[in-house]
Parts: structure tokens; sequence; C-alpha cells
């Protein structure tokens, strides 16, 4: 599977409710990587006295780019993917302003993936949150031989 | 300190910004431990083809009552709480209804913090997700001795 | 399969080479669920000044039990089980003596299994180490129909 | 606190008695960073079948180059670290020949020290296992100011 901007911008951007609701935008789409931004908002506070972005916003986004990272790796429109699980370590409280958020394919194996996740406001070289995402496919051509 | 439930109820409700977006309701508050509904509504969505609610609306709840789980252990107004890491598993899909959060201490330390989250639709024994959270905790006793 | 005492002694005390360093001893099996003891000897020692067991034997001996707790589901000799991930949590620094550790099933399903793991000294009601593993399963009947 | 390979040696190789039961070597050592080797041998094995080193034992050396690099962050001989959680992702069986097991540090705070880790056997181009690690730290200098 090719990985048309346009496709992956109606995943992330408007074929899932809950991402709206946050507002999630598609920065980027690669084989094995995708990148998004996430707006700031006063919705999306978690902490109003530091006034940083909720943990539950980066984890949502992480397990969004994760996902998406993985679906970069599916050939057929049959092939499913659903998250095993997700961990997220919390570096920095974050700022009141937009975020980063990118997730790479660690290894894409033929019935699990491994994700890996970094969140940053204005440089990767300043992380404020890492994640991990286990994704379970399952994969037509795999099953079909 | 108590855990008086109108306290909870404005943490959970309606002090954190992105707690309102999605709508959580306090259930229930003791020592160590807090509850909480998710009322389904369209917007929870995460995948519209199983019509599940996202995973991370399900993280967000798991931090949340975590936290407030960490913050019933807390002594003094100025003790404060952040999150370290948050890891879910998400055993099943789940479904397009409400769901309960629920989390427990597993152990409140002078610096550290462990909890754990189950949550599920109707019944505590068909848990779909479950999480663990370890939180930094700062107790104003314990540093002034 | 049924869990014969004797296949799964055979498995957790001689069939790895890596439980025989340790010295693992199989207490328990039962569909879902096995329990293991580490007998304390000194090469078991992870920080000298404390005396407290390292937490690596604690990782081997969760990952011992998840697994054969998995393996208490499979239903054919050529069903296989591989980790996918492992994590503890590390509630207490623990001591110079014997440890017991459980696993128990949280989820089997027909490609991943999801198990919780405990460590404690003398009794379950003071837990020392949490651990949560997750395992990819083959099931011979499931892929042959 | 410098770094001296000497002493890191020393706890790699000689202090702690379940090293020794494994066999760690100290490879390197530099302000956030350790890395060590596993010689291959036959009691590290944790599948018979596919002859693969035991994931306990990656644990362990993750758990202890994790660690170790989080000592060379500590300025004080009465600054303390112990881990806080461990979570390993097995990526690959792995061979019956030598590891290497690098640990970086990702995040130094004055509390928590998060970090993370590899392990491969020829190239850091195949890992086969990804680990992360949140370690708890008394900096005596933080504390008495």
């Amino acid at each position: 599977m090719e990985a048309p901007k346009e496709l992956f911008q109606n995943i992330i951007e408007e074929f899932i409710p809950f991402h709206k609701v946050i507002g999630f935008k598609l920065i980027d789409v690669r084989e094995n990587f995708v990148s998004l931004l996430i707006p700031y908002k006063p919705e999306l506070i978690g902490d109003p006295r530091r006034r940083s972005i909720h943990g539950g916003v980066i984890a949502t986004a992480m397990d969004a780019v994760g996902g998406a990272a993985g679906i970069t790796t599916l050939k057929h429109y049959d092939d499913k993917l659903s998250t095993i699980d997700l961990r997220v370590d919390y570096l920095s409280p974050g700022l009141a302003k937009d975020l980063i958020c990118e997730g790479t394919i660690v290894k894409s194996g033929n019935k699990v993936i491994f994700t890996r996740m970094i969140a940053y406001h204005d440089s990767p070289e300043n992380i404020i949150a890492e994640g991990r995402g286990v994704y379970s496919v399952s994969r037509v051509s795999h099953t079909k031989g």
C-alpha cells in the first residue's frame, strides 16, 4: 500500500470522531512514519495551574500516530490493526502551545507491530513525552498465503 | 486529607478542561480509590467500523482516576502529584455504550505512587482495558519533616 | 490440554537452562494460573547493601509464570507461545529470603494472551513487585479450523 | 561524579552477585550511557528448541545498564538509585550468541530518571529487544540544598 497523504489526512483528521474533538492535523506520512500536529486550544488543558496539555491528549495522539504508522505497512484493504498496549513516559509537563507527535515503526511482523512515539513542542531535541505501542495486525496476504 | 465527594467531583468534572470535553462524571471516591463514568456519546468513537470508544478516551480516564486516587493520599494543600508513566492493555475493543473506569492505589510511597486501573461497561468481571500508572508525589510534610 | 503438575515442573525446573541457574521450583499449576518459588541464595542478590534479590531475577520469574500460565491455555502440542512484552513495577526492595511469584491469565485470545504477575515473600497481601506480560500465541486448532 | 571505567566495571562485573552468575562484562561507560556484553553460554538459554537467550537475562541486562547509566548522573557518594519500573519489548527471539546491551539516559530529573535500553547481537541496526526503565533517585545535593 502506498501512503497517499490525502488518505491518511482523512484517517487522522476526519474519519475518527474523537480526533476531530481534539483537532489533530496530519503533518507527514511516509512508509513506517506518521506525524501530526495538536494545535493548542484551552479545552486540551489537563492541569490549569501549570496550563499544560492533558496527558490523555498526548496518549491519544501517540496511539493515533503509532496506529497510522502501522497502517502504512498494510498491503490490502481488509488488513486490520488494533492496539494491544500503549505506554507513555511523561518526561516534562509541557506548555500551553502546539505539540507535534511522531510515530515510527520499530518492527513490523506478520502478527505484531511495535512502534515508538515522541511528542515535543518545537524541537525533537526537547521531547516532553515518549511512547511505545504494540499493535495486533491481521494481514490478508499472510493468512491466505 | 479527607476525600469529600464534592471536592473530587469538582476535580474530575469541572476543574480540568479536557475532562469536560469528554464528559467524565465522578461515581465514587474513597481513600485509595476513585471511579468515574464515561457517558457514551458518538464523539468518543475511535473506530467507526466497530463503533468502539477511542483508546485515548480510556487512557485519559485511567490517568484521571489513577491521579485522583493518588490525591486521596495527600495530606496538605501544597502536596503535588504528576504522572511519571501510564500503561494501558487493551483487552477487548469495547462497545458504543457507557464505560466505568476505576483507579486503586497499589502502593503509596513518600515519593512515588503506584496505581492500577480497570475499565468495563457493565460488570467488573468483563474488563475491556487495564492500566497501570506511576505518579511522582511531593509531600510537604515529608520534605519539611 | 490438561495441566499435569509433572509436565509443568519439568518446564519450570528442568527444561529451561536459565531457570536451573536461578533454581525455580514449581509450587502450583491450574488452568490459567502458575506459581513458583525462588529459593533464596546469595547469588541472586542485586543490591549487596540492601541484600535484596535482583530485579532481573524477579523479571525472569514473572516471565516464567506468565508464559507457563499461557501454556495452560494451549490445546495442541504444536501450539506456540512467545513473549511480546513484559513490564515490572518494583513496589518494595524485597529481602534476602524466599520469594513466591504467581502468574494469572487476564485474557486469553486467539492470537494474544495477557497475564498479570505478582511477587511476594510471605503473604500476597505484601506484594513487592507486580508485572504484566503480553504473549503472542499460535494455536494450531485456530489456524487450521 | 566522573565515570571511571574501573568503578563501573566493578559495579557491573563484581559487586552485584547476580551479574556474576550471568557473566556480564562492561564494554563502555560515558556520561548518560553504559553498555555491557552478555557472553553467550548455554546456561542462559530460555527456549531450548530455538536456542535463544532467556528474556529474563535480557531484562536483567537492561536493568543493569539503565541503572548504571543513571549512576553516571550521580554527584555524591550517598546519592541513591532504585528501579521504579522496567518494560521490555521482545522484537525478535535472538540467537545462541553474544549479546550487547546499551542503556542511555532519556531524562535525568531531581527525583526521577528515565532511560532507554537496546539489546542486539552484532549491529545496533538489528535490535532484538528494547527497554525502558524509570528510576527513583535521591540526590544529597538536591535535598540538602
